[in-house]
């Protein structure tokens, strides 16, 4: 350790990783404190990254310059593409990953990150001159200096876990919780709220008939996590999930244990994750529902933990077993543990800016589920974005945030900073205005340039990009000028189950089919293969991203229009502008609200909840537009 | 988790994995509970198993049949025999571990393991019926009923943390401490006291100058810790260490902490091990030696984490820190955390019969760091004693004990419950009276065929151990019988510094020189290497374990003749014979600890501090011999 660092990461969770190894790959000198070394990014939850909207985040962390996707293609178990199905917007990875593989891999990268180094300690506070941050006290009783802080405490401030009637001071099962920063916060004017997550059981695979569930494997194709091509050293086992229901048997065993609940006997009051409910929400929230999808989850290659994934639970471990045992295949389960509930504080995110500095307190950045998120990859792409921002300003160099049609990573923040959170905040693509910009497989279309512009993304990773570019448009310009004759491809188009051509046309237009995909023409259109076999790396993501483009070119086109438009708006910068109090011709909520927020923008305040399109309008008249 | 178990086993750490496999193997429903499932087995100071005497353990729990061998050869990344210069009573064998996967695979054990279940909660309290133990209670507020209790709670009962003057309770670093057990054990007359361990600083490799320290490479040879051939799949990569000393400078350095030192300032009170001392204590007791010896060892196949043998502290973290930048090589040294040192409570062993059943309370059993003793290989042996004898107890059949002149885990076992301890106890050679037993090439031969017979060693070890005896006996006859003459091998004693033959001799008396070893002629004497070709299995072993015979069959006999003699004493039975208190011709001394400790035997009566050969003789008179 050394006298003073540019940073100070505290908490090496999905956050604080990221942040940490993004503010020392810029080169600022950075210290990641955490208090166990042998749990970094410790997956608190469920051992599985990506998912809906959530794939898409890890993509656009990868394309950054991240490393949650590099992880997680190195520890995956099983790994499928969610909502093949519907449009490509809606694609979306998704790994289970081995959880121990995930920790020490994450370890290994941060170990190996030049200008950063690791302590293990638990931060009590942080140390202020002139409401600026300056570095950290630790449990240790050390202080340690800094030009700025990242705070990533994740579930750990004032952590309490709940199994029924019983309770426990943690961050996480058998770790201790952090206490002294949420009360020095608060102290000095920060807004700190509670929230409320969950987990379930982990069973004994050798007490589970998988027999009588529905067995659910991987795919077996191209697609990966990270743009990037050489990095994963050495496959691990890939693994089967497996799908079966709770029943009317299996609710009136839970039942059984309300009274004994946390939840009900109004134990717990802070907001828990409506999209993500505890099992027993689950049954009051859909009363008439009689029966709940349940997914057995491996943990890991080898292990025969699983992860019920639809069971989380804080009822007495009892009537978790009891109710368990009723789930067909589970009669004779035995578990490891119970699921448990924990509570946390959270600070209201409206009190940062959008590079995730706070408003109160210069050069003190938060990110991750103390910003009132849920989610791994949520955490990651925060830790990212304030580790960036917070070197960024040690070296004096301009912010860097994300515009809400670049990236989920935009909405996100865009979103927290300006709405603010009354429950753990989780993404969704219906978050997202401009869904069809922000694809998983253009990620790196999207950001990469930025990133590598900043001095994070690496030169492979532009050289790569540089290459998908290249060969994606030779791509689409070959579709676009060669014509194809019905003798030379009707027998492929038949095969296919779509109607022959009745005359040439470009074979462009033949894509256009939903049926049809340009790998079914490799054998029949030689000039196609030559160029197709021409391409050196990423060969089917490529072609997929062509055809993305070719088949959903309107939809891309009319979005891209209107975001320009709104961007116009967004554009228009209001920070400092006004004393929001003083104007009488807002509305009162509008007053209040924009004077809390601050928004940085004209398209910012518009999203405001409580700012209506008149109020919006009022300012624009006061800048004279 | 089912309503009753035959075997609970609290804790999993070294000795509560073997206790817990060696009990579900014998055929008892086991439930290991610990605090946290990601931890098992985990080396709470350094990463190495073995080492004199404690090399010796580990072959001897392999040759029982149980597991820290086959999870240390799993995990070796640097493998060493030590004194191989000495004679072979003294051969000890060593291994750095990969710490992750050394618990990894320890976790798989357990998990792979029939009739075993795991539970992730922390005891903290026993249920008692009628002097007996009946299972336990959990911080989760279950009553678990058993009809044995193995308790291996390791530093963890009220442990007490220390770096200078900042305390903190936890069982380890970053774990929470166990309370409520000893609590409740001393209300009903347990003793309990107190003891110290410490460990040193973790540092970043990437911050040493390894070119100003010697390197230390593992060997490539045969040897390993377990009898089975084919237990590691993969082999990991092989580290060196490196060693360096300190200096007057460092310890100047040092110096200006001892103000400051829980050691000197009072705060610490409890005794630690005297011979694994920390550096503030070696700079006290030897005040006179201007350096102290340092090893630099490596915490895994891939991680920059070092371990700094030789440097346990539980100074402040600065004084720490720079007393180790005035080391050749760590001028810039980082580290990841300080040293620190920890107090907790032990049961006095003296509570114990041999079987590590509690005297107070039936069906209960200690082992590990609970009765006293520090190091993994000690906690190991106990556990598998304690786990065996539950087990046994349970099933109704004789108990299991191993004599000193059998295994070094005798002579642990009986030094506990008969001396008792004072300090953290670890094993050496010198406290055993039969070395030339107690060798590490041939635990199998003495302790495999009573593993068999009790169920618990496999049919593959026994048959390999089977296979083992028929070619050493074979390869002792070979040099018995063969003749040799001096043409045909004295260019081979040349080349090995020894004279050469004035005339034929028998290959065995070739044998007897010390420069010479029986494959030396393998290119030499056709039918030897004929011989040794045939032997299917560890043929290096074989070789070796013959030759120790052969060298050494002079001490071998001689030792096994004392040994004999004194186990005819051993084996006169006094358990319940006697009303100490009663015997006026004892000395007051030996009626006070004959009453105490309550021996088994006249050996172990013969072996207790205080009482003098004149009180065994009035024992021996008293049963008329
Ligand atoms: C029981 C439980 C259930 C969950 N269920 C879900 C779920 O169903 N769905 C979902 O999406 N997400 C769930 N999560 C949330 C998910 O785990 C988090 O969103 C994610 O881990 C957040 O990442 P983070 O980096 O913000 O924090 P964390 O992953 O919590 O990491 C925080 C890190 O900071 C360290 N730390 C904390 N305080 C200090 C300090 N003072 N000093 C030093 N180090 C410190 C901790 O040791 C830890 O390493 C759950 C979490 C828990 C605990
Ligand atoms: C800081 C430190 C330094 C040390 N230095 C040395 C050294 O220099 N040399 C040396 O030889 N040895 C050293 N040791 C000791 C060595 O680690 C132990 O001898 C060895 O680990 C003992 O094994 P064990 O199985 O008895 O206990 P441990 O390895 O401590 O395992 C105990 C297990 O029990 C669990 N547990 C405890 N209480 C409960 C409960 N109530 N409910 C459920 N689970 C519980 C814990 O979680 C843990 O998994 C050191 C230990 C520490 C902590």
């Amino acid at each position: 350790m050394l006298a003073e660092y540019d940073v100070i990461v505290v908490g090496a969770g999905h956050a604080g990783c990221e942040a940490a190894t993004a503010a020392a790959n810029l080169g600022s000198s950075v210290l990641l404190i955490t208090m166990d070394m042998n749990k970094i990014a410790q997956m608190s939850c469920n051992p599985a990254i990506g998912g809906i909207a959530k794939g898409q985040i890890v993509r656009e962390i990868d394309a950054l310059g991240g490393y949650t996707g590099i992880v997680t293609d190195r520890s995956s178990i099983q790994f499928r593409m969610l909502n093949r199905s519907k449009g490509p917007a809606m694609w979306s990875p998704r790994a289970q990953c081995d959880r121990m593989v995930f920790s020490a891999e994450w370890r290994r990268v941060v170990e190996n990150t030049d200008h950063l180094d690791m302590w293990q300690d638990a931060v009590v506070g942080l140390l202020f001159e002139n409401e600026k941050v300056v570095g950290v006290k630790t449990k240790l009783g050390i202080d340690i200096k800094s030009k700025s802080v990242v705070l990533t405490n994740g579930t750990f401030l004032n952590g309490l876990m709940h199994v029924g009637r019983k309770q426990e001071m943690g961050g996480r099962s058998s770790e201790p919780a952090s206490l002294g920063i949420s009360e020095q916060l608060k102290s000095i004017g920060f807004e700190v709220g509670r929230m409320k997550t969950g987990t379930p059981a982990r069973l004994d695979a050798r007490s589970i008939d998988f027999s009588v569930m529905k067995r659910q494997d991987g795919e077996e194709d191209f697609h990966q996590f990270s743009y990037l091509t050489n990095h994963v050293d050495k496959e691990l086992i890939q693994r089967p999930c497996y799908i079966t229901y709770t029943n009317p048997e299996v609710h009136s065993e839970l039942e059984l244990g309300f009274e004994e609940s946390p939840m009900y006997d109004g134990t717990i009051q802070s907001t828990g994750p409506r999209y993500c409910p505890s099992i027993e929400s689950k049954l009051t929230t859909f009363a008439e529902k009689k029966e709940h999808l349940l997914f057995l989850e491996p943990e890991g290659e080898t292990t025969h933990e699983y992860y019920i994934n639809g069971f989380s639970s804080s009822l007495a471990w009892d009537i978790q077993l009891n109710g368990l045992r009723k789930v067909p295949g589970l009669e004779n389960v035995k578990m490891y543990r119970p699921g448990y509930a924990i509570e946390y504080d959270y600070f209201a995110p409206t009190q940062l800016f959008h590079t995730l500095e706070t408003k109160l307190i210069e050069n003190l950045f938060f990110a991750g589920q103390i910003n009132g998120t849920t989610g791994y990859e949520e955490a990651g792409a925060q830790g990212m974005m304030a580790g960036i921002n917070a070197s960024l300003k040690v070296q004096n160099r301009d912010p860097f945030t994300l515009k809400r049609d670049e990236a989920y990573i935009g909405v996100l923040i865009d979103d927290l900073v300006t709405k603010g959170v009354d429950e753990p905040y989780r993404m969704f693509t219906s978050r997202a205005e401009y869904r069809i910009l922000l694809r998983q497989d253009d990620a790196d279309v999207r950001l990469t340039p930025r990133a590598f512009e900043l001095g994070l993304a690496s030169q492979e990773r532009m050289d790569l990009l540089t290459e998908k570019i290249e060969f994606r448009n030779k791509l689409i310009d070959f579709c676009k000028e060669f014509g194809v004759k019905p003798k030379y491809i009707n027998a492929v188009l038949e095969d296919l189950g779509t109607s022959p051509l009745k005359q040439g046309m470009k074979f462009y237009d033949v894509i256009l089919r939903p049926q049809v995909h340009i790998i079914d023409f490799i054998d029949t259109i030689l000039p196609l293969r030559e160029l197709l076999e021409s391409i050196p790396n990423r060969r089917d993501e490529i072609v997929e991203a062509a055809e993305v483009l070719i088949k959903y070119s309107g939809y891309i086109e009319r979005e891209k229009l209107i975001a320009d438009k709104l961007i116009r708006l967004e554009r228009i910068v209001i920070t400092d502008r006004f004393d929001y109090t003083s104007l009488q011709s807002l509305s009162t909520e509008a007053r209040q609200k924009l004077d809390k927020i601050k928004p940085e923008t004209i398209g910012q305040a518009s999203r405001i909840p409580g700012v209506s399109p008149s109020d919006i309008n009022v300012l624009l008249v006061l800048m004279g537009r």
